[in-house]
């Protein structure tokens, strides 16, 4: 549809190229227009695209009720309120600094640490990676994102800046590692196609795979951005979420160890996933290069964290005892959700990338596929969405070269809600596979079907059992679609 | 000054053409270095460099601790922590956008009503201004910029876009008023260098000159815009801060006066100033325009406001007595502060542009000038920094096209510190004044003195009298230059 007011804006403005016409946002399209309420709307659509953290936030609830005083709204930390409102210097509060730079060791497990002074804030992970792209890279030039990826980097790193995202394709085979030959003949088509290329951005932990990256392969990626002299840009907004080994290696521990020029390196951070704050729009770059802590203090008036989120933060991963607890609290309470995910996806033959950390599965529903291709993959999708009702997001929106990979989200409800999802999931499979398997006969291409297993009772994941509401009476209504700023 | 790791950057991370190396921030520099404190530094530099609303902090936080559950982190209000913490929806609460449409709908007295669909959120008023551009122009194209203007428009308008600003000159003659030949002749230059241009942005009231558009200039632009098919951009950030007549004239109603393309016409609000929250980065950018408006939502996704700051703020802006009784009040004390300020200034024959609104004056300091000249209002303006010890911004940096003028702020202060302020002043224009007479009875040229008269009491502005302490124990400790991120 042609809005009103199209003459005369930019071209940006002009064209549709802003990376939200992805399925991946249309899932939640279909999700705000019959959200899933286990009373109101118990055959509604279940949020399953959404890496929300909500596990754990009854230990900051509690935090909050002990610590009145780190609120600039409370009687007790009101005669704070003035200094704060006021306080517009882009560099940050110093104890707001100082305690994201001691929190993002303490995640790293204290194998790193963090100077205080290269902590640059910036609006969400969304805008600190706009924001690195804007130093390092010039319109036209290119970046090196191995796929799958995180589908908003569309948005986020290529729609102003108009710097090129260069795929490098990872594998089923190999579980979707990265390999020194898919980086090279990346590298190598983008000189042929007379693309400059920039640098490389991975994510670790990896959405969508949930993996982390072995030190084996970190450590011959950034031998291969140092021979390159291309930047390295680590989204590492997923660090608090590895709920089991192995552990987390962040490119700070790797440079430790290798040599290499570190005005290449570069990190966003973000509370958003490892404290479950999306609202908050807590973005950090942490770069190891001067002048590029530099620009990007300077582009970060444009996205500056609220001081009054700084001050209440600052107080709150001070508090070192809090942390420790909440780190460890929070990846117990994953890992049991997430097996409980896994286990019941497993009961009905679905099987996962096997994965140790983030707020969601890569799911392999290869075998469900009509046809092994994306138009058979989102098939699919528009069946999960709308018979199944479950907002889950087809691999192809993630850049996917693989169909038949769904990313589905675990962390953002209650147990009750994740049973019904599996319940329906249940039905859907047996229904489905009967069906497959028939098309697969008709067309005597059997050759594919995994045989799926049904062997849990039904009664375990029936939606009609009693369950608390999910929702709590303030939960925002929700809103029309493309909403969230990153997941 | 080069930085280590400059090389295979971006060009924006390159070069030192951020706007930000300008002698506005350099001010900031000399009072960070040596910030005055009544006991502490009592001959430290005094800042009058920045447009801070300080005055009316007492009435915000009496509501405070009236209503405890309007914030999210105290035991009131922490059973919506959750549903606000994981709020993300770039559409903002909705709470939040109603209040805020409110207000802005308060502000310009009732004689406007603003749609909470039109309002989008952007980092601060820094952020929507570039947002703006963004939408509205592409690389190389050109904006219209009636100086003197705020010096960051440099960096805000134009360091990432690209865009080209065009400075249509105001003459001190007609006391700066815009008008219908100054326009035509800016835009006719731009069409003979080639130069697109797309569109004509002015602040109203007027930063740095204090005052607001009258009618008549008003209608005469928007017909030259509408004429041009142009789109013009009200900076209205400043709405709040008339404290006496004549009242502000928003765009809002213009056009609902005269005929014209509203797909042309887009506001950048804050609460920065009007509320005195620049540290909240409250940013808003509401535009006639539905593609912009759909645009610059997508783009608000770098810069969103937070979610904690937007629930707080929705509950205070929706109490209608409080904003009331906030709004006629800190009109009236910034009228008081006003009144003090440009008193002292008169009675050391000192004159100011008469203005009604703003927290500052635009000072006319050309008979001090040595010579006519930009190197005189330097050489000026460093005497005043080094010697007078008052952090003031000199014309030039607002690209004033005459030499001499200088923009004070006067709403950052108590009226202590005003008293010590005027009181250097005082001693200054004395000592400066017979040196300039000298310097110009040598060069027999003594035309331009203006016969500085002192006539008052030099016990009035003692430095030595007592004071209550400026700044809080809470107050962040001054950080490095070029700090804050909208003045």
């Amino acid at each position: 549809m042609e809005l009103k007011g199209s003459s005369n804006l930019s071209t940006l403005a002009s064209s549709n190229d802003h990376g939200e016409n992805s399925l991946y946002f249309e899932g939640w399209k279909a999700y705000d227009n019959d959200p899933f309420h286990p009373s109101r709307n118990p055959k509604g659509v279940i949020q399953m695209g959404l890496a929300e953290n909500q596990l754990s936030f009854e230990l900051i609830e509690d935090w909050i009720k002990k610590n009145p005083q780190a609120s600039i709204c409370t009687p007790e930390g009101v005669q704070a309120f003035k200094d704060i409102a006021n306080f517009q210097d882009y560099h940050g509060l110093p104890q707001f600094r100082n305690a994201v730079a001691k929190f993002m060791g303490r995640v790293r497990g204290g194998r790193a640490s963090f100077d205080p002074e290269r902590i640059v804030m910036a609006g969400g992970a969304t805008g600190a990676s706009e924001l690195l792209m804007f130093c390092l890279a010039d319109r036209g030039d290119g970046f090196l994102v191995p796929s799958p990826c995180y589908p908003a980097f569309d948005r986020d790193l290529r729609w102003r800046t108009g710097v090129q995202l260069l795929h490098v394709e990872c594998k089923s085979g190999n579980n979707f590692q990265l390999t020194k030959q898919s980086l090279e003949d990346a590298y190598e088509n983008a000189r042929k196609a007379n693309i400059k290329v920039k640098g490389l951005i991975i994510a670790n932990p990896s959405n969508p795979l949930g993996t982390t990256m072995d030190k084996a392969t970190f450590k011959m990626l950034v031998k291969f951005i140092n021979d390159k002299k291309i930047h390295l840009v680590c989204d590492e907004i997923y660090s608090a979420t590895v709920f089991r080994g192995p552990r987390l290696v962040s490119v700070s521990e790797i440079i430790e160890e290798i040599e290499c020029d570190r005005d290449l390196i570069h990190i966003v951070y973000s509370l958003s996933k490892d404290m479950g704050l999306p609202g908050f729009r807590v973005g950090i770059v942490y770069s190891y290069n001067d002048k590029v802590v530099s620009c990007a203090r300077k582009m970060s008036s444009f996205g500056l964290i609220s001081s009054q989120t700084q001050y209440f933060l600052a107080s709150m991963l001070s508090d070192e005892e809090f942390v420790g607890k909440y780190l460890s609290e929070s990846a117990m309470k994953l890992a049991n959700q997430h097996d409980l995910f896994t286990r019941g996806l497993e009961e009905v033959g679905i099987k996962c990338l096997e994965s140790n950390a983030g707020l969601y599965v890569w799911m392999d529903l290869r075998p469900l596929l009509k046809e092994a291709t994306f138009e058979g993959e989102m098939d699919l999708w528009r069946v999960i969405i709308g018979d199944v009702k479950l907002n889950v997001s087809p691999g192809s929106s993630f850049h996917c070269h693989e169909p038949g990979w769904f990313r589905v989200c675990f962390a953002n409800m209650d147990i009750n809600t994740m049973r019904i999802a599996l319940g329906r999931i249940r039905k859907f499979v047996v229904q489905e596979s009967d069906q497959v398997l028939q098309v697969k006969k008709q067309k005597r291409t059997s050759k594919r079907s995994h045989g799926l297993t049904l062997s849990f009772s039904s009664q375990m994941y029936d939606e009609t059992c009693s369950s608390p509401r999910m929702l709590s009476p303030h939960t925002p209504l929700p809103q029309s679609p493309l909403l969230r700023a990153r997941t």
